[in-house]
Order: structure tokens, then sequence, then C-alpha cells
């Protein structure tokens, strides 16, 4: 295993490296960039208190030099408990899972994990508004699925002949495309809005 | 600086250490193991979702063994931008920051920061319930500050002559005492219960 995600670890912002070759029409920036600039603009302009939690990390050695910071010298990579993003809009608890793919033709479901689902089962559960946000990098499409939706396809995997990945069709029938917008360059609250208000 | 709270890194659960010297009835566990143990109750007897967020970390490098799992061999902690816990519970979104404090007669409002109080302002404003849960460890009392509560004696403090610190007696009358119970050490959903429903 290398990152939970099966990608290589890059710094967000940082060294974009290959994104830039993808010729996205928002200036090569990866799903999580987008939705973090997005989040930054509806905080920047009090629509809604919405954050990334930070990658979990499991310390292990901590070196503590004189007269400048801590450094951690090992650490491993720890996966999720739960979704990516959360924080409240209108009133609601928000919270959802963010997923780029490459694929041309399906989304493959082996990028969410159990332990999300279950976690997005209770969300909803609780009163709370739960969503995926897949973005087919190809098509540089990104879908909200709601994810009373999602739960069909996730649970059918496991019986007899169960599919492991949802048609790129069947995510444009179930889903809502999320408009971009200069600002809020992945603009899932109108989409919430569209749904819930 | 250490750890962005003045602390060195502990890795909670494994090496609990000095801990069990300070003579807690609850068997020595720091409030963030009690923490953490009541949101897994909450969580297993469906209750509430609630988690405390990764420690934040600037990953710098990391290393990718072949057939192991990647190290990374340099990163520095960050100071958070939020609080450290949040979630749902009876369809409210819940953000809340827990301090323990070894001071017998006040708690020192250097624990918190600028922006966590920042953060908490908007989570009302977009209405969550937001608070504090702070420990006075050598009485092993934990109380529950409603975030409203906190503010202006956050706010005070930039004025002339303004306390940096809050008395003990002030978080008493103030705050909720928190009860104990066997598995929910720190049963802050019996204050919400009283507060909100």
């Amino acid at each position: 295993m290398k990152y939970p995600n099966g990608k290589q670890y890059s710094s967000a912002g940082k060294s974009p490296g290959t994104n830039f070759s993808q010729g996205y029409s928002n200036r090569g920036m990866t799903l999580e960039e987008d939705i973090n600039a997005t989040n930054t603009f509806y905080l920047d302009t009090d629509r809604a208190v919405i954050h990334k939690k930070p990658t979990p990390v499991q310390i292990v050695n901590v070196n503590y030099p004189k007269r400048s910071a801590a450094v951690i010298t090992e650490a491993y990579f720890k996966q999720a408990s739960t979704t990516d993003y959360n924080g409240i809009y209108r009133n609601k608890y928000i919270d959802f899972e963010a997923k780029e793919t490459k694929n041309k033709t399906r989304f493959p479901l082996a990028n969410i994990h159990e332990h999300q689902i279950a976690h997005m089962k209770s969300v909803i559960h609780h009163g709370g508004i739960s969503f995926l946000i897949i973005r087919f990098a190809v098509y540089n499409k990104t879908y909200y699925i709601p994810a009373e939706s999602f739960f069909p396809y996730w649970d059918q995997q496991f019986k007899k002949d169960g599919k492991k990945s949802i048609p790129y069709e069947t995510i444009t029938n179930e889903g809502y495309l999320i408009p971009f917008h200069y600002q809020a360059r992945v603009n899932y609250l109108a989409i919430i809005d569209k749904l819930y208000f």
C-alpha cells in the first residue's frame, strides 16, 4: 500500500507536477484543490463553514531540536475513518467525499471504502446531508451524487454477479452536474440549494 | 515551538506515560482519550456521529520502499484552523474544542487561538452548536462552556487591563459540570440535551 487512495503523495499547490498537462479548462487544478478553493470562497463570503479534514497520519517518531520546530521523522498514512469534508450550511450538517477518476466509462467502487459508506449512512440517519463529488478527469465533468442514490450501487456489488463499478452514464443520470464558477470552482452548494431548500 | 498546544507529542493510548500518575478516578485517561472513548460509545449506540479531526501535519518528505508502506520521513505539526471535534447530533451540527489545564485557579486564554474563536463564531452564525470542554486536571472536573458564554471573556483580553485568563470560579458559574458515565466518560450530550432540546 502507498497512500490510502493508492496515489503517491503530492503536496497540494506546491508541486502540481503532471496535473498541468491534463488540459483542464480550470487551469490544471486537482479536484481537491478546486474544492478547497471553493470552500475558502464560501467561508470568505460567509455562505458556509466547510473544511477538509487533515490527512490522518500515524506518528511514530518525533525529534525536538533545540530552538526549532519539532520534526516528525517517522510516520505512516492511515486510512480515514470518515469522509474527507464536513461542515455546516444553512443550519444543516454537510458531509461528503470527493473522488477523481481517469476512467472514461465507469467509476470503480474501489475508490470508496466500506467504513466511509457506513459513516454516510449514519450521517443521513441523524439528519445530515451527505453526498459524493465525482470528477471524470478526461471529460472535466464533476458530478454531485446524493449518498442515498449511491448506496444501492455500492450494496449490489456484494451480491452474486454484482458490478464493481458504476457506468458513467448512470452517474450522469443519477447525479447532478456541478456548475463551474470562477470563484466557486466546484459550486456544490448550488445543487444543495436545489435539492433541499 | 513544539506541538501547537505547547506540549510534547505522545501517541494517544499507546504510551500513556506520566498520565497514570495523575490519580484520576477515571484511570488516568487524558481528556482527549476520554472524549474519544465517549464519541466511540455515542457512535456504537447510534446516539451521535462526532469525531476528532486528525492532527494537521505538513508533509515534506515521503519514502516509498518497495513492497512496504510509504514512510513519511520529514513532517511538521501545523496549527489547526478549526476546532478539534465536530459532527452531528439530533439534526444539529456540533463543533467544539477541548482543553485540559493543570492550573488550579484559572484557565489561561493562551490555550485557545484567535482563528478557533472566529471559527466558533461562524458555526453559531450558521446555526450550529459550539462549545468548549475544559478540564481542571487537579480537581478532575470537566466543564461544558457554551461558546456564546466564552466569547466575552475572550474579547475582553484585548481591551486595556484585559485579563489573560478566566478564573476557575467563573468557569464553574458560567459552565456546566459534565457528568462522568462509565461508558461516556465525558457525557457532554447530557448538557446539550438540557440546553437545546
